[in-house]
């Protein structure tokens, strides 16, 4: 039995230390940062341009359904933002193809619709946010905590522009996932360890659909 | 170490068969129709007029925060309302006080948020919950799938309106919960004996807050 695992998450929420722990309790692989790195590999683009679209250009844009006369940006600058998400696309989709895996973000769980991934959503209280943030960029230690969540909020702002820029869906709504954990004050690797059990014993999604 | 486990559900996701298994999983007592018994006993109020009160008249009401004058009911109606729902929440927190438990709806997580619950809430694709509804309601057989579901989601509007009413709070926003389960298609029982071992072994909640 194979597992596709997504894992979509709040920023500093512990999504990504979830999804790894998880995927090494299932002895399968991980794919985070991974993914750019394979994009730059299969891509005329410099890492610094992928990074700039993937991550943050499609804020400032309308959604993708909107005529291309309403765009403050070139068709060229469209084209491009389009082939990045499309050799994104098709990496994914060869991950999953390949073997079990845990995908962070990148609107995988839409991009892998067809094969039924299980979809967790990762979220946290501020109190937890602020504090993995801090753990975890030393830099931040000093920021004090309004300015800090703005700066989480931001992230998340991003991702939810993403998200919803390629798949037209909302991103950290319920029906678009199986999953929602709430992390906050929680020991993630051993949060990892029992869903990690209840995946692999519950058919937790491969009688769906 | 005890739980405090509240389900908030949607109609026919099977909430309600999840908490009794993971209440026996667990060993601990649960609470559904018996806090109706419960205040039957201790209220000079009837089992109608009950039922109607906690499942359906706060549809019709402004919010609780709002001045009188623009309620369309009379003082006693509004007095009889919150007297029901006062003794209610005293029956919920002495349930809560005894020992552990499940307790399923009624905005329990909100009446014992001072006891930092583990806060579930399940729900479940149209598909799942037209199975389920007819698999436990066999007079609902032959109501074809819209009029079924427009059925399902007036139950869901009145739990949403009761939940926000007495609470302040949204009904399914993640914010307000630990775990969001997406029963879709799963088996309930094995879906709760693993996540009973979840709750066993992780200190889910108990570090928090």
């Amino acid at each position: 039995m194979g597992y596709i695992i997504t894992i979509a998450r709040e920023f500093s929420s512990g999504g990504r230390e979830f999804g790894r722990c998880l995927a090494n309790e299932l002895g399968i692989a991980y794919y985070d940062k991974e993914i750019l790195d394979d994009i730059v590999a299969k891509s005329s683009y410099s890492e610094e341009y992928i990074k700039q679209v993937s991550e943050n250009k499609p804020l400032t844009l309308p959604p993708i359904t909107l005529g291309n006369s309403f765009f403050s940006y070139s068709n060229q600058d469209l084209k491009q933002i389009l082939d990045v998400q499309n050799i994104q696309s098709k990496i994914i989709k060869e991950y999953a193809e390949k073997s079990s895996c845990v995908i962070i973000g990148r609107g995988a769980d839409f991009i892998l619709k067809d094969k039924h991934p299980i979809r967790i959503f990762v979220y946290a209280d501020d109190k937890t946010k602020l504090e993995r943030c801090r753990k975890n960029e030393k830099d931040k230690l000093d920021i004090p905590d309004k300015k800090l969540l703005k700066h989480i909020k931001k992230i998340d702002d991003k991702r939810k522009s993403y998200y919803q820029f390629f798949t037209g869906y909302k991103w950290g709504d319920k029906v678009n996932y199986d999953l929602m954990i709430n992390t906050s004050g929680a020991d993630i690797k051993t949060l990892a360890h029992y869903f990690a059990e209840l995946i692999k014993n519950t058919r937790f999604k491969e009688d769906r659909s």
